[in-house]
């Protein structure tokens, strides 16, 4: 078996932000696209990075993407903007959708056409302009990952785009920013977190290089995404859950996801719900359905989690992993069904028909039917 | 702190070779200079990358590497006949010697001068030409690393060259390449990759994620070095260690080394002696010097490689890792001291002064004086 691992250059800790501007220099870029989003920048963060590319002597221009989930129509405003600005180079600053918008604008800028064409694994031909993501949120892990999703509103549907040409050149993760996140978004975020990791190291494309990053994430989450809930300013928490994140986006990057992931694109491609409370509702009725299929290495996730088992077997350990994954959600306040986070009269059949044809199912390690996916949003609603 | 990691492209596993072609068309290569060494050839192995690079249709020159500890010298020819040859990219298979030579003729390609100008921390000022390396002896780690080490004879040293420009832009691992090796190579290129992640996981450049790397590469070394030597052809035993040589390099290319690099640079400059072995006689000895510098590290060595404590206090557990490196070491048969492995009447002071000045020292976890080195080294004669 041929395995593959590819990573962007990691900047991390405390005002690596600043570092933006001289990592663009070294790229050889000149003009800078800002993908930015307005809750990043009320919070002050773009500004400390468009000071950064000033003190390089940089020129820029901002385009704020706005929604939860950005469509097409994100994408393609972007593009439009860059070309008019004579952009050459794309910073993303934000969240997974700020980084995605980000990164599918530069898709368009160096291979024209429209986003829909990139759809699907390895469809884009021409490199990248030199591009940049700095991370704010520490969940999605798209500043190092192949992934970007984009929401095709005529399909409801997640488009998922998967290329090596999409781990940037360099992701800059500065623990600071986390502090300006309210405990809600910590704990939904930081629960994505861990359905990276799980849902990698049980993915049928796991590999030894992507285990030691989705393990060391599960360690780091366990110990420190209650704390960074609990408090806005303890750094310690703030820094092992962007490494947690950032290695979690290692491994899944790599790695690919599973069900969680197919399931939540669909639900977010119909409804304009937080990604990471979906995932977070999703994953412990996964993990139940997933365990005959890797019982070693639910197995391990329990002892990685601490968790107390009824029994010294695989299957008895892979249980406790649930019940640790449950508890871990509950302490930090969670939504813990669909109709929590706000899924309204969901259309069952129509979000199994798409999950099943995402490119995250093709890694779960259980073969999942249609009416599979069914009973699990049932028995997560 | 602002942690940094830089890892290239990784394309890994059986018959993994055979994508070289294919990978430098993905990066718009066209001429490729290939830079090769007499044993690597005689294996068969450069034959089967050129096979490659053909069904590709890509054009290509050869450039033999021949000796262990390669000079200024074969640097300058080597960039003297890509010029001739007019080669666009650079593919280096083979040891870490040959590896090391095709990335300092790339620095040439692209860069000019004399290669001497580029030796230290971030001298090299122009991009690279598209670079692989095609790693054939699981033990330098420089397919995936930010160094390159070559000698200048003149002052009987061996200079290292560091920058991120030096991480090719894809390191390929094929574990088959192994099963050629005898069971001398594989034993001190095991023990080479042992010291690589021991040194990096004590350094005080270490970070979350090099020590996942690091620790990886313990535990594989741990359990996959004595069968490995023990036998050409076990597959599974060649593919641990060709995985742990990758993961020490990661560590190490980014947490730096420590004092047994030092010392063995400046050995290797002195002396055709070879670099695995030279490392290994030292890399105890350094141990114990080191070990009241980060106790709680050296007792995690202990129990990553299993070796039993006479207490269970940090420093007791950090002498049986200690005791568990040299029954390993023991165990393949490598040489015990310098004296052993070919060292005739040492020069110690010289030396000492060599290596106190080598870019390895600045990361060791304890103060090295003079006098230490000149001790260390009298030790391990």
């Amino acid at each position: 078996m041929i395995t593959k691992f590819i990573a962007p250059e990691i900047i991390f800790g405390e005002n690596a932000l600043r570092q933006t501007g001289e990592s663009f220099v070294r790229l050889g870029a000149q003009n800078i696209l800002v993908v930015s989003d307005r809750g990043v920048e009320e919070a002050g963060w773009t500004e400390k990075v468009i000071h950064s590319l000033e003190e390089s002597s940089l020129s820029y221009a901002e385009y704020f993407e706005s929604i939860t989930n950005p469509t097409i129509a994100e994408v393609e405003k972007g593009a439009e903007f860059s070309r008019e600005n004579e952009c050459d180079a794309v910073l993303g600053i934000g969240g997974g959708s700020a980084l995605d918008v980000a990164k599918s604008i530069a898709i368009l800028i160096s291979n024209g056409g429209r986003i829909e064409e990139y759809e699907g694994v390895d469809r884009i031909h021409s490199p990248l302009p030199p591009t940049i993501m700095v991370s704010t949120t520490s969940g999605s892990g798209s500043e190092v990952s192949q992934f970007a999703i984009i929401v095709d509103p005529d399909k409801k549907k997640k488009m998922t785009i998967v290329s090596k040409s999409l781990v940037p050149d360099i992701a800059i993760i500065d623990p600071y920013t986390l502090m300006t996140k309210d405990s809600m978004l910590t704990a939904a975020t930081g629960l994505d977190v861990l359905t990276h990791a799980i849902e990698s190291y049980v993915s049928v494309a796991a590999t030894p290089l992507t285990d030691v990053q989705a393990v060391n994430a599960m360690k780091l989450t366990e110990r420190y995404l209650r704390p960074s809930v609990a408090s806005r300013t303890n750094l310690e928490a703030k820094k092992a859950m962007a490494m947690a994140s950032m290695q979690a986006g290692l491994a899944f990057s790599n790695a690919i996801l599973g069900a969680v992931h197919a399931m939540s694109h669909a639900i977010g491609g119909h409804y304009e719900l937080s990604h990471g409370e979906i995932n977070s509702i999703l994953l412990p009725h996964v993990m139940e359905f997933n365990l005959i299929a890797k019982p070693e290495r639910f197995a391990a996730i329990g002892e990685i989690l601490q968790a107390e088992a009824a029994g010294s077997d695989h299957v008895s350990k892979g249980r406790a992993a649930i019940q640790a994954v449950r508890m871990l959600a509950d302490d930090i306040g969670a939504p813990k069904t669909l109709r929590d986070a706000g899924l309204r009269k969901p259309d069952y059949e129509r979000m199994a028909e798409i999950a099943i044809d995402d490119a995250c199912m093709v890694t779960n390690p259980r073969d999942v039917s249609l009416e599979d996916i069914e009973q699990l949003l049932r028995n997560a609603y």
